[in-house]
This record gives C-alpha cells, structure tokens and sequence, in this order.
C-alpha cells in the first residue's frame, strides 16, 4: 500500500495520500521519506496502530549534533505509540521463507537468496547486501539479512537473540561498526552460545581512519577494540578479519560439526602444500598430532617414498594407483582419528582422467565418517565444486583459507561445551562518597580480598617510627593525601628504608616534597610498609568500559603495561579459573613461571586476586569508575598490593551518563 | 626421442633401446626411470654430449643419509661431463613461448597456459604446477614454470636469476622451503631487484610440523625464520602467507605501477565496507591521507550526506545519479592525487541496470589517469570481471585483499628506488688462535669500533684496587678466565663496589666462587670497569646463519630479548642508517626514545656501534662463529659495551662445513 500525497499511483500501484487514508492497519511500514517527513509519517503510522516502521531516510545521528536531536524525536515518536523501529539510515531486511523483501538494494538483479540456514545482520546496508550476495553466489543460504543503521531503537543484538530462537537460522553473521548496549549484546550472545549457533561477527573501526569513517557511517561509538575482544573470545564468537574469512567460516559451520579437542589430518599430492597447510594450522593453533606409528608404517608399504607422519602425502605415485588415495584418507579417518580432514588435490578435482575415480574412492571414505569435517582444496569451476559438495565435502580453493576455517569450529565446539557462568549474587558494596585516599582505598580492597602489604598509616613521624618497628625494617614510606593521586611522580615514595634513622630522614624528605610540588594538597602523614623482596610486579585493576560495563585486567607491571601493551582483559565477575588464563595469556607470563632461573611465583594467589578485584567491580556497581592495584607484588608465597587507587563517579563528572544518554 | 629397452614404442613414437643408440645429441633429457637407473642414464646422456638432465626420479637425499649418497653419485655424474641437472625429485618445467612442456602433471587438462609475464619456480612439484593452474584460472598468463625438486644442482636462485634477466618474465612467483646457497640466492633477489621486476615468495617450514615435513619433502635445511625475513625485507621480496596471497600480488603487479610513497584512496558505495578497508590498510601499512578540505567541499554539494573524506561513501544516492560515481574518482584521483584507488562497487559491478554506466562513467576516469593503480572490489561472474580488465581494471572481489596486494607494489617501488649497496673492501681482522677471553673479544671489538667501558685487567688486589683509583669509583668487578663463557651465572660479576674496602671485600668473593663453581678454570684475575649508570640496557650481536652467513642483531637487554623474542635482525654488513631502522624497528624503542620521562638515548651511537659490529663480522671471515656484545649501556652521550663474548669455530668441531658439505 503506497503512501503518496503527489500521484494516483507508485510503480503501477494505486497509492493513498496519506496514512489516515490507508484502508486498514498495516502490519509493518517501510518509511522513505525524506527528513523531517519521515517523524511525521512514523507519527502517523503509529497513530494508525502499525507496530513496525522501516526507516530508510538516513540524516540523522549519522551526521552529529543536529541530526541527533531528530533522531531523538523520531524514536519519541515511535515510542508513543508503542511502535518499534528498525533503523534510520538502513536498507531494510528481507525474510527469504516469508517472500518478504522491504530493501532498497539492486543485489537481486542477480539472483535471489538460495536454500540455507545462515542469517545476516549488519548495522551497514551496502555491506549486508554485498554480504548476501557474496554468499548466494557461493551457494550459501541466507533467509534473512536485516540492516539496522543508526539503531535508534532495534540493535543488532536484538537480530542475533531473535536467530538463536529461530528455526531458520543456524548459524548468524553479524558486521558491526559499534555495539550500543553492551548488556543486550552479551545477552544475545550466550543465548546463540546456549543455542549452540556460532555468531561469526565482522567488527569493523580498529584503526583510527576506520573508527572515525565508523562514526560518520552510522554514528557509532567505539570502546577499547581489546575489550570487545575479550567478550567476543568469552562467548565463542569468531571475530573474522574479512569478508572472505566471514563467509569460509559460515560455509563451513553449516555442518554444525562443532569438535571438542579439534585436531586436523591432512592428505596431499603435494608435499610442499603439506608443508604449507602445517604452517597455516600452527598459526591458527589447529594441532597436527602425528599418525600413529603401526599405520604409518602400513601406509609405506603401499607408498615407499610416502611421507606418512602427517601431513600425510601420498605423493604423485597416486598417479598410478588412485586407490592409494583412498587408503591414505580411510587409514587417516579410523587410525588417525582426526575431527577435521583436509584433502590437497588441486586440479585433479577437476581433471576429467582422474576426478572420477577420485571422488568414488574419496566418497567411501566421507561415508563411513559423516561426523568429520572433511574439507577439500581443489582447483574446479563451480557446477565440479557442486558435485563434490553433493558427496558431503567442503571445497575451498585456498588450503590456508580452509584451515582458518576447520580451526574456527573447534573453538565454536569449546565455547558451546562451557557451562553458563553462574549468575553471581553479591551484596552492593558501600563506597565512600568522595574518591578516597590510598589507605582507605586499601582497606576497601583488602575487605575484597586483595592481600596488602602490612602498612600503617602515620599522622607524624614518631608514629612511623613505631610502626616500622612493628612491621620490621627495611621499610617504604609514601606520602598520604586524598589530593595526590600519583605520588610517584613527585617523589612521593621512598623505598628500602633501612633503619630508624633512614626513616625518621625519609620522613623529613617526603613532607618537603609534598609542600613543593602539591602546595594545596591535604596532608595526612606518611603510610609506612613493609618492603617486599624478590617479587615480580603485576599490574591488576578494573575499568568501566563504555559499553561493557566493569572489565577486569592484568598484566606485568611498569614498561609491559605501558610500551609492549601485555595485558589481558576480561568482562567482570571472573572467576579464578579465567583469571589463571588472563594470567597464562600474557606473552610475558614465563617472567611469573621461572624463567631466567627465578622461583615460580604463586599465580593461583595471583589469579584469586584477580577474581577478588573483579567481584568487587560489580557489586560496587556504577560509581566505581575504576580500580588499579599497582604493583602487586607476586612472590612464590603469596601476592602483597603495594598501592591502590580507587576512582569514583561524581554526578557533577557527568561520569554516570553513558556514551547515548537515555537511549 | 623416448629411451625404452623393453618396447619398440612409447606412446606411439619409435622408441630406442638405450642413450648411445640415439641418432642425434638432444638438447636437454627427461630422466624418469627408477632409482640407480637414474644414475646410470646421466651417466649416458654426459657421454653422449647432452648438456641438461630434467630428474624426475625420487628418493635421494629426501630420504635421509642413504639417499644422499645416491644424490652425490647422480650429481658426480652428470659433473664429469658438464651436464646441469634439474632435480632429482621434480616435476620438470615448461616454456610456453618455446612450446617445450617436459612436464609431469596432469594440470594442463583443464587447459594450457595463458599470454602474459608471470614466471614461477617451485621447489615443490605439484604446488608449482598448482600454481600454474590456479593462476590460469584467474587469466594470470604464466610463460614459465620450473620445479626444481632437491636441487641437487640447479636451485631456485639460478632461475629467478634467469628470470631477473628473461623478456619473457615480469614478475617473479616462487616457492621454497629452504634457500640452499644463500650468496647465489641474494645475488639473484638483487639482479630481480635492479631489473625492477618484483619477487613474490612463499617460503613455507615456518611451523615445527612444517619444517619437519620439509625435510622429508625436498630434503631442505631451515636457517633461522627471522633471519629469512630479514634477507626478504632487504631486498623488496614479498613474503606471501597464503597461495591466494602470492596470486593476488602477481596479478596486481602485471600492471608494473610500482609507487614510491603509495597511498590508498577510497571510493565506495558502502560506508561499510570503507570502514573494513580503512582497517585493512592500517594493518598493512598503507597510508590514507584526507582528501584535500575545497575537494571534500565540492563533493558534499553533489551529495549532501557524502563523507567525503577517504573512505569517501557516495552513499545510495550514487543509485539516483550514477555519474556522482564518476565525479568523485575523478576527484580522489585528481585531487586526492593517490597512488592507489580502490572502489567498492559490489554486485553493481555486474547489475544490468547498473554496471553498463558505472564502466562508462570509470573508464573516463581510468583512461585520464593511466599511472595510478585502479581497483575494483564488485561481485561478477568471470566473464563481466575480464570485460572491467580489458578497460584497464584490476579486479579483487574481497577488498582485504584488493589493498594487501596494492600495498605491496609500494613496497616494491621502494624496494627499487634504493641505491645498491656499496661493495665494501674490508681488510681481514686477523684473530686469535682460539676463543678470546673478555678483555681480549673487549680489544678486538673497540678496535673494530664498538665502544668499551673503562676498564682494567688486573691479576692481583692490589692491581684492581690501583685501577678503581684511576677509573674512579664506583666500580664493576668480573672474573677474568678464558673457561667462564657466562660470569652472571656462577655470581661472577659485582655490581656497584662503592670504595676500596668493598672492591677488596669483592676480589675475595670472586675468588671463592670461581674456585667452588669452576674449580678446572684458568683464573687471570678480575676485570675492574667503571659502573655506568642511567642507561638503557641493549644486547648487540652478530651470528653466522647457516644460509646467509653473518646476521647483525640488536634489542633491548633482558627478557625482552628472551621473552618478548624483540629482536631485530639484518645481513652484515649494516649500513649505520639501516641499523637506525633495526632499531626503530624494536617494540621496545620507546625506551630509547625517552619513554617514562627519561632522557632521549644516544640512538645514533647506538646504531654506529652495530654498523661497526656487523663490518667487523664480515672481515673477520667464516671462523667467527658469533659475537655478543651484552649488555651494550646506552646513554645520552653515548654507549659503553659492558660485556663482550666472541666464539670461534675451531676445525675439529665441523662449524666450517655448511649444511651441505661440499656442494
């Protein structure tokens, strides 16, 4: 039913001047009418009681200030009305097993989307659309794509929760420039993870020129790219570098053979693409185990120049005996007993002498085994590939494109075995109204759980004086004040104080000091500590990302962190388990491990530390803007935190207000 | 002529019983009978005045030790009378433009060889001939193919050598897993280089399962992998990871548009998919700058909600007006002034209503401006993407790959704009008989120009306390004995000896530890140096790579050599401006460059000592096996080599003999 005040008619069909006019309710309306127009028309079509606009008409968050403010009241509009939008700045969506197509695209010209299981949505249209039609012509099925623009009001996340219930779909591709509510997303996720559906996403703005090319595109905000990676990497979902990647990786978890403990076996007419795809597959961590040593010696008697280890090639001996081949592939399938199998044949895929009587050989093989992914690379047009394809294989022309491929189905495999994190109750932590000082900021920590170094806090110098006494010399000596944040920087630390003298001298230095170079700050005396030996330093901490919410991390402390940028992240709780792998992730982890003949510090009192820190990021809930333990002190008997600093949100900050404010 | 003692005809052509009996001497020989037999036939062929033998034959030295004795026979035999020898274990080669096909395979079946200028030479067979085929499938010509087996003689060097030289031959595809001769194969990498035409190289073996597979499949040897990637860099070669990868270059690079300074302009339909490209180009390098501000004006009065900048989106709107299309490639190209111009059209490149008037409207642009690389990302069936190429087109349908291979012709284009290297002269350095102690490698490498701490051997106390006095305090005490290679590990070295008392307290304490943990050791006494302090730990070295011969390396001191492998390799010898760019090149620079507040390190000192460093190896001949300067204390004003190890070969221990002995 076309909607046009200016014509009788719209592409040969009668239209109405206006929404009132409309006969009855439309189901759901596609909006293409240009700026301020298209808040009316949603008006109206909400007054009408339409529950589902379309918004085409592009002009707004996308192009800042201004164009926010419209949005804003096209989504006030909508909401009045109880009406929901997909949108503005999109193309539409289509939904193949419906006939419905409400798209402004000309990717249909050739050809319309063929029988499958693999939906899209994309926040960009000209990309959603390309990414149909990239995929039909590979003869990938995808019986919905939707694009979601701006996303005033339906995001993505709501696309990939709706494909993790749906029938249709069984595995979801995704292109994102920006997640919008991070609770949504990560919802969405372990609904499609419970589901056992692998999300492949295409997470586009990394770089400076793309991130500020995002913002323009459809106006979405970026959060530290290495956090979303992390939540990616917790929920299983394959992050795909390019297009290409994106849709080997659907093509292949159409399958939906998803190993536990992927290994990969591969048999070849080409040594040297054995050596090639060996290569790939440690790039990618797809371990190679070798063949068992009695059917590596069975297959040198059918082969005697055969290199049987794994990759197994067979040789151009197979020229002669294409049963060979046959044997080789079985004996890896049942002795070797590869989840995944990669076959190089290249142009004998196609080649009218041998190709038949390879794929009658290689079909035997393929039957028996219907649980592996068994995948070819081949050099054959298209309607050869369909026919190999029929037998049940994979064919991907690019050996190292296939195993990227074959590798990504093994962490899908993983991700789906993990039980659900528990949710995690945990009473609110009651903070202090303004961001406090290093010893309360201790205390709050400490009461987490993070063990601190034995210290006292000192309003004067004999006071010092005693506690050194208790805690022991050598001691450290800090200035206290809630007005210093990063003491260092002014000197404010003196470490290795030996005896009372060293101290009482100390004492004297950090006071001159502080009237030097902080002359406003307030001064609350010195903490004296205890001053760990032999330890290796870390930094741990909490941030609040944008759109993540409370994200913990680690890493080794001072030019790690800083210049190699070793850290690890992870969305907050964590458990001790996960923070072990933080800890075991870092390149710099042997440090923690012995190396350089060091004793192994204690990385299970690390990793509690870790969880401790993470825990208490979420029950302090959104006031907690961050909170950083550094450096904590790892020997082999236990962790020590030498600092702390805790930053809060003030409502005057503005803090609180998340990058969209309300919406 | 086929040579069959058992039939009067091999495939249907008269065949004669043995070599001798051949009516004429034939130019080159295929030898493909088994085994000993193979020996005997060169044998043959030598004496009967054929110049080049073409061995199919396997198991030579792939099979290890007995093999190799074979492999010596064959190439004895083929020596003794001036026959080269292709192989053993090949597939043999062809030349198109001669008609001359002394080939294996059964790749020719799906159709022969295109025109153009691609040349390729495989140390694998069926990867080679893979190679071929996957190349002529995407209408990338390839005149020459030659697989070179175990390379028992002729290696991979010779004929990318011959390549470098050949009319026939543009660009240059090769594959290795292993350089046999590492002087013959950068002596042909530098004639390819100055006959501008780019080398494209997959050397695979990277992995442990790859390398092991190597060994068994060509019989080749690894050097060190970054060493390779080293000799690659300083030569322009292009390192490809996957056969897609190599292909891609190729192809690009047929258009011999090789920028100096290359930069990347966007155009695209898709905001999407500018964004993913703009990601892409960062990953790999290539710059892209702004569109100049009056240009980015025009454009967004063609089209109000264009971004203009690069990626430059002309949005849907370009589906109104195709000739916006046209207006802004032809202002990216005009007045962006890119190298590079890459346009994403996806299926508009082959829409019957579209693609007709987009060719029109690029071609203008395409014709106006023939230097520039001109790209086109568009989905299309193979017979709409030859007729975009016929108007000068390159066409990638993927766009990460579309700007991997366009960077990679700026590469070559500075790559070929450099100046050759200087041949050096160098006096040969005359060396001990045996390993040097410390103060003698110290002489011998502030001789060659690396300079030394202030330091004194001393053989007694008083000797040391004399030398402190002179140096002045605080001081440095080492062990001093030729049998000590690694002091710190036996705690014999003594930091920071503030006066008299504790250097005489220090000499006593590397007495008893030299004599408890080196009890057979020659002691000549301590080595006092000056303490330097407020530096920047660097290690400094160079070693003698079984392939290239001396390797120049340098990184920061500690685990970041150990740990975060942040080390930088280049062949000696290394100019000081190319040891500048090693040490840029360090993750860890920023430590030099005044990270954490620190002063700025002597970088320019640095770089002359590893200049001096590498010259010295290359003087000092094959006998140096490696040498070490660690830690080299880098300052504001200057650096100090704090420590200096050199090993030597000595005869018994075989370190003189390459890999392959004698050949």
């Amino acid at each position: 039913m076309p909607v046009n005040p200016n014509r009788p008619a719209v592409q040969g069909v009668p239209a109405f001047p206006n929404v009132p006019s409309l006969p009855e309710v439309p189901d759901a309306a596609i909006v293409a009418v240009p700026g301020e127009h298209a808040i009316a028309a949603v008006e109206a079509l909400g007054a009408k009681g339409c529950r589902f606009g379309i918004v085409f008409t592009a002009g707004f968050a996308e192009l800042g200030a201004t164009g926010e403010g419209l949005q804003d009241r096209l989504v006030e509009a909508a909401r009045r009305h109880g009406m929901r939008l997909v949108g503005p700045n999109c193309l539409g969506l289509f939904n193949a097993a419906q006939g419905y197509f409400p798209i402004f695209s000309a990717s249909f010209e050739n050809g319309w989307p063929v029988p499958g299981k693999v939906g899209i949505v994309s926040q960009s249209g000209a990309y959603g659309t390309h990414l149909f039609a990239a995929a039909r012509d590979r003869g990938i099925g995808t019986p919905v794509l939707v694009t979601t623009g701006n996303e005033a009001d339906l995001q993505l996340a709501d696309f990939i929760d709706w494909m993790a219930a749906s029938d249709e779909v069984d595995v979801i591709c995704a292109y994102s420039e920006g997640i919008r509510d991070g609770t949504r997303f990560v919802a969405a996720l372990e609904a499609a993870r419970q589901a056992r559906k692998p999300v492949v996403l295409m997470k586009v703005g990394r770089s400076a020129v793309g991130e500020a090319a995002a913002r323009s595109h459809t106006a979405s905000i970026a959060g530290d790219d290495r956090v979303t990676d992390a939540v990616l990497a917790e929920f299983g979902v394959h992050r795909a570098r390019t297009t290409e990647e994106l849709l080997d990786i659907a093509y292949v978890a159409q399958k939906r053979i998803y190993p536990v403990g992927n290994t990969l076996g591969v048999v070849s007419i080409s040594g040297g693409a054995g050596v090639l795809i060996a290569d790939a597959a440690e790039a990618v961590g797809l371990p190679m185990p070798a063949m068992p040593e009695d059917a590596q010696a069975r297959l040198r008697t059918l082969v005697p120049f055969a290199a049987p280890r794994n990759p197994v090639d067979c040789t151009a001996q197979a020229f002669n005996d294409i049963g060979v081949v046959g044997a080789f592939a079985e004996s890896m399938a049942s002795d070797g007993g590869y989840a995944s199998l990669l076959a190089f044949f290249t142009q004998w895929g196609a080649s009218p002498s041998i190709a038949p009587r390879l794929r009658a050989e290689l079909k035997k093989v393929r039957d028996k085994h219907p649980d592996r992914l068994f995948a070819l690379s081949i050099l054959a047009p298209p309607e050869r590939v369909r026919e190999w394809e029929a037998d049940g294989f994979l064919v991907m022309e690019d050996p190292s494109r296939a195993v990227v491929a074959l590798a990504a189905m093994g962490r899908f495999g993983e991700a789906f075995a993990r039980q659900p994190a528990e949710a995690l109750v945990l009473p609110p932590i009651p903070l202090p109204a303004a961001t406090p000082n290093e010893a309360e900021a201790k205390r709050i920590l400490a009461e987490a759980g993070v063990p601190m170094v034995p210290e006292r806090a000192c309003a004067d110098v004999e006071a010092a004086v005693a506690a050194a006494r208790e805690i022991g010399f050598p001691v450290v000596a800090k200035i206290l004040s809630p007005d210093i944040l990063h003491k260092s920087e002014i000197g404010g630390v003196l470490l290795g104080l030996a005896d009372e003298a060293a101290l009482r001298a100390g004492f004297a230095t950090l006071m001159q000091r502080a009237a030097r170079h902080a002359p406003q700050a307030r001064i609350e005396g010195v903490l004296v500590a205890k001053q760990v030996t032999g330890a290796v330093e870390m930094v741990i901490g909490t941030v609040r990302d944008p759109v993540f919410g409370p994200v913990a991390m680690c890493g080794l402390g001072g030019v790690f962190v800083e210049i190699f940028r070793d850290v690890a992240f992870r969305r907050c709780p964590v458990s001790e388990a996960d923070a072990e792998a933080m800890i075991r992730s870092l390149r710099g982890f042997p440090l923690l491990d012995g190396a350089r003949g060091q004793p192994r510090a204690d990385v299970a009192a690390l990793a509690r530390a870790v969880a401790a820190l993470s825990r208490f990021a979420v029950a302090a809930g959104p006031r907690l803007l961050s909170a950083e333990v550094n450096p904590l002190l790892v020997r082999p008997d236990g962790v020590f935190a030498a600092d702390a600093v805790i930053e809060m949100a003030t409502p005057d900050r503005g803090d609180l207000r998340g990058p969209h404010g309300g919406t």
